[in-house]
């Protein structure tokens, strides 16, 4: 876990690929994971890519879509 | 874990009520923990009482001044 500068984009850039891999291990599209979860298909990618500092709400959406829990999906991102 | 509609901000009041039992147990006043974390006093009071939807990057900046991880957190609070 990092704090302060450029660091903390690490931790989004991991949580993105955390969703981006369950996603594909479920074989969902992305325009369907966030036609699931609530959100805009663009904003979904810039999620998975680690462009955005995705609120916790919009986590939980999305961890509830792949059936899983945001508190498991940071853990396997090492957040 | 629930989703859509007002259930959503039961896991905010959830994650706040968290990070206040965490604080508190550490003896640490709100006013230190949002200079540890590096935000802003009064956000830091609206986050504890789940008014808002905190970014995960604030949450990560958080966990890490409480010496945990957010991973961790967000299990305590069921999400």
């Amino acid at each position: 876990m990092r704090l302060g500068g450029h660091e903390n984009f690490e931790e989004l850039v991991a949580i993105g690929a955390a969703i981006r891999a369950r996603r594909r291990a479920q074989e969902i599209s992305q325009e369907h994971l966030a036609l699931l979860a609530g959100i805009d298909r663009s904003h979904m990618g810039k999620i998975e890519r680690g462009e955005r500092n995705v609120s916790v709400m919009n986590l939980i959406r999305i961890c509830t879509a792949l059936q899983t829990r945001a508190s498991e999906l940071l853990a396997t991102a090492d957040c």
